[in-house]
């Protein structure tokens, strides 16, 4: 069977959000049916035999990837939201942006010790989200069993950072120079 | 098969976000993969005969539940975002909220004529964005062929104001009196 050719389904948008940026826009790859089955199916079969119990997503399109991944790997979802918007008790935790720090918070109820954790996101750049989740899933004493991605900038250098921070598996299916 | 006890993991948040507001919070049910797949199935399962080939999800508890519903269904996944989260061409819908207005977008590319489409969302309380979302759809020319909720608020009757908007069949997983 031939690979999906998942980047020409990935559409460049030269200079946005701000000039000399290039945003990697996936709505042209999840909106069809193949390219979506796909995405979900080859990152779910990569972590099948990792014992993954929950997998966790980031606001707000983790969810996109995130929930069916953890469909197709017979797992709960839990989300990763920004500040505010869960209505219980949260764990919190805070990284920098390029101005300013933001924060990733899920409910204290959501992860425990006997969970076994993926994260998934559509894009990790420089990693910073990636490592306060890892972070914030070890607030739980779950183990993060791996890391998945549609896309990482391998330009940014994220395993560096992720590797500071955690020893789980970093997986991503379109690499970008 | 015993029906899984969907509302028992569905957690009531009194006065939240304002008094006299009971907040229905679907994370402690999304968390439990039994739970998570039981409520993706039982969508997905519904309109499996329907031809569906794009989900619409609205931001962002919406793409918890359909994208996963998409990926079941092996339909496209397209999110309805809110004003300036997409970064090309988009139709834009606008909706009354308790207190001023608010809209949602799809990029122009992301639905055509052919498309038969399946909203899909957390909760139905007024129908306000479940209309919204069906005349974004209408612009596109596409066929809406339903809607699929996880919890229907029948004290408020949402379905009269969607019957005054589509034929699309509704359907809900609980309904709350």
């Amino acid at each position: 069977m031939a690979a999906y050719d998942f980047e020409g389904h990935i559409t460049d948008i030269p200079d946005y959000p701000e000039p000399g940026v290039i945003f990697k826009d996936i709505t042209t790859l999840l909106k069809e049916p193949e390219g979506f089955k796909a995405t979900i199916d080859a990152i779910a079969d990569h972590f099948k035999n990792a014992g993954i119990t929950k997998v966790v997503g980031a606001e707000a399109r983790g969810f996109m990837i995130g929930a069916p991944v953890a469909y197709s790997l017979g797992a709960g979802f839990v989300p990763a939201r920004k500040p505010g918007k869960l209505p219980r008790e949260v764990r919190s935790e805070s990284y920098e942006l390029e101005y300013g720090t933001d924060s990733l918070e899920i409910h204290t109820d959501a992860l425990d010790e006997n969970d076994v954790v993926l994260i998934v996101d559509d894009l990790v750049a420089t990693g910073g989200t990636a490592v306060a989740q890892a972070h914030l899933i070890e607030q739980f004493g779950a183990k993060l069993a791996g890391m998945g991605f549609l896309m990482e900038l391998d330009f940014l250098n994220p395993c560096e950072a992720i590797a500071k921070a955690t020893d789980a598996e970093v997986f991503a299916l379109v690499h970008v120079d």
